[in-house]
């Protein structure tokens, strides 16, 4: 952590700074510029809250040097993760995955997660399904090939720490107002718990702009695949809200580099249970994974 | 106009509304439902502020039902609108464009433009400058074949007017908090004075996310096809702000159905006189347009 | 609702949707424009996805024109609504409710509340808690004298139906990229379990600035003055994140209007066990109180 | 400057760093910890692009140390500057000062300049009017007391470095999507060119919320009282857009110790040539006034 005091702070305010650091346990060196005093401290503790320095007498800003997360950082694993989705997807590798299905099993409720089995099974099929609490995960676990968390639930550390526990793969999504270093560190708190096979999802941040439903930060591909190792696939059916707008950034998120694709389809849009808005229609799905096999080739995969 | 009264608004409330919007010369028809009453209002004003409306006792809110503008509106032109630029270069077409180049010109101030277009007349090139005041309109129109509006000027109506006076192309760029719907005004302002050599470009929105220098809004291409007939093309490099970041994106803006790129490139990036950061280097020029060859035909587009 | 057809929109266009409407139960009234059709649907259903009219073809924009709430309306209860707290808070009344103290309970976690509730008798105070998860408010009913719902679960609808079916007060927490118009869907959530005793908080929204660590949405108090009547209390402890910038805030909230402040406030702040660096200091607290003595009644209110 | 090497950089991507930074003329100090290798560097360059060296191999994060505004900073006179206006009004003194009055002349253009002069002058007032071009200046300086650069015109550097030229005060509105930080570096601009005599003006940013045109960022005004020595006021009309929410927020901006308010008052709002939608009638602002009048002393104050 690197502590710079205001120009002109007194000798005073520097020393209690100082004072109150060692207190912490750091280990603190001290550069005394022409105009500034910027100290450095280093030590262990990670529970630590910088606005406790920041509103010392004479601080001027803490800049925290250590990066917040670990195991999900780029620097744990150089050569980047590839997850396992039952015995046949891998998420991660050269394939892009295209995940495809309705939003909502439309069906009696209780029994909803064993036909989606079922259905899986007998077609050779993966299911994915949302857990929105700790409670549903055991009750989940053998009927599912992958637990997502929703963009509303990112920052439920409940759900998170319990997540950890399993070694089912999680897909977890962006909150609507979360920063990629924000969704980084909720990965760090599943991967905390020994879990490592989690899936990120960008689906949208909420801006100014209300011409689509959300703003799909397609940057965010590129950005996390530096900052991270973990794959990062994109949502553009939540991400625009528009059936006319998925395809166009679907193709955008293949082409900016992401491993993988959630798209909504249903075989009758117009009577969805839910987002049919948002659901493509089957034969634009079809012509949407033509397009995609043309453009993957261009960043060095294939469509799975 | 449509402007729904409150659940128990007052007879001479309605009645008030509508006086108003008489002496304003519109045409009211109201309709009265079970819980709302609603008045359309038809007329030919355009100079009208909603909010004198709305802050009218018991009405809950104003609904504009025409589009504020109509020169930029898909309907106007529905085939869609190709610019030429000089002899050569038509954005719009089925080719996409991909202009290239230093972000400042680097050497004697007054000198620059002459320099500019003799470098582009000797090469086969075309140039495009921006302009920051309607006074140097007359001096660039010579030596440039497109003017360009910054981000900053994009509602500057001094500069609007003076370039729809002129016939020369204009490349109008999104300003950093404008909506999709403004930036189409701002291309209304300059075509109703006549011209209507209108290039948009999406060039990155300020949002809550700092990894990237502001967020490319890749969806606005989709959204800007859809609602107006002019070409729109996309800026990777101002977009993001940072090199390695300008390739993925700028192959995302392609696969989501771009007219064109504004890319910069420099010989020398590390000792640009600006933004050389995220200039790319000339080979790494070279191999995004090899990938946006690939990605181009999934668009049903070529490379220009 | 109002569809809004396209410019030049053609008739089997306009049909197809009145098709649609009348299919869906609603009674659709035509009116021709000279340039644009609008169709006026009224009908009972309120489980409705516009976006499904939106996107057919010829449609430029459906506006829906009743309000998505009702029990939360200020119509619905125009001299607005006072939640009584224990036997001798009300909120909403007269007085500005001033609720202090730490924010976590600093002590042996399970038996936390116990103490909080013992702590609270003797001296007469009352206790506020934050429920995470519907299984936790049994247990807690007995010993707090309002629930909270912190930010992060805004949109719980587990957790807000759960709420709905209690009589105990509930504090509803803005999400930090939640409108006020979302805000106010929440309490209608819960309020239509039956549970009327909602008060609303607003604890700052996420934007662009960073100076603060959220965006203190002041003007929220006054538009929900106006379209609702539950009461609206202010959070500048979250809000700022920051001491130093606590007591202009929660000043300007009750100068603007509030019904009430949620301020952190530590016998050792310092020392805290969490947020600390956003608690006032006693002396500060008392400070602060003298200042909103003052201003209260220039609002018509006083301090209680 | 600090920069931060990722974990595990390579001596020789350290080195090449080191070799950059010299070479740019700053002297540097290397710490080599556990993790991180950090690089401090001291030099007098201000013309410097942190990304220049953010994008070299195996750098992580470069951060300024040096506040980028001297001149604006609280520092450099941590008494606090008064501006004064004409012969009577202090900024930034103890008294609280109103601005209030029509947006626009409304007469004969040409003429308004005069009109407003001699308007000002038979009834003891100040002129403010805004300034949109360096053109514009010299004819504008014999008949206002006050120059005006509006929202859009913040970073307009033509503009700003013009009116460093004069001695007349500046009223700087903040930018629709500017920081703080952006708002004190225009006003450095103009200070760098010798005029002081500058005033900041909140007026509202552009973030998700649209029940206001704008959200008021009330937190700014402490935030820039602690930044910065420069009188700091909020215009409520346009950071609203609303009448009825003038009010309140003009309350709320001196309660959390602004400086002075600007506020649109019109004898006829309903037939304003321009926002009289945010113009208060003649008695809203008499109101207004007495409950100012009660606010002011709780911040040590008194309207003026």
């Amino acid at each position: 952590m690197v502590v710079v005091m205001q120009e002109g702070a007194l000798d005073h305010q520097i020393q209690h700074v100082i004072d109150r650091l060692v207190a912490m346990g750091f280990n603190v060196h001290r550069s005394t510029g022409e105009t500034h005093t910027v100290l450095g401290a280093v030590g262990v503790r990670t529970d630590f809250d910088p606005r406790d320095i920041e509103l010392l007498d004479g601080v001027r800003e803490v800049v925290r040097i250590t990066q917040p997360y670990k195991l999900a950082s780029r620097h744990f694993r150089p050569e980047g993760t590839v997850v396992e989705i039952g015995k046949g997807v891998r998420i991660g590798g050269q394939e892009v995955v295209v995940a495809a299905g309705p939003c909502a099993v439309e069906s009696s409720d209780e029994q909803g997660l064993k036909f989606m089995r079922q259905a899986a099974d007998k077609n050779g099929l993966y299911v994915v399904s949302e857990v929105m609490d700790p409670s549903q995960i055991t009750l989940m676990l053998p009927y599912v090939d992958m637990l997502q968390v929703g963009a509303r639930n990112m920052q439920n550390y409940h759900l998170l720490r319990a997540l950890g526990e399993t070694h089912k793969p999680v897909l977890l999504k962006r909150g609507m107002s979360a920063t990629i270093e924000e969704l980084l560190l909720s990965a760090e708190y599943i991967m905390s718990g020994g879990n490592y096979n989690v899936v990120l999802c960008e689906r949208g941040i909420r801006t100014f702009e209300t011409s689509t439903r959300n703003t799909l930060d397609i940057a965010a591909i590129p950005v996390i695949k530096k900052l991270s190792h973990l794959p990062i696939i994109a949502d553009p059916s939540h991400g625009t809200g528009r059936r006319d707008k998925v395809a166009p950034m679907a193709r955008a998120s293949v082409a900016a580099g992401a491993d993988g694709l959630l798209i909504e389809v249903h075989n009758d849009p117009e009577h969805a249970l839910s987002d049919g808005a948002q659901s493509l229609f089957a034969d634009q799905f079809a012509q949407l994974m033509n397009e995609l096999r043309m453009i993957a080739p261009a960043v060095g995969r294939r469509i799975g």
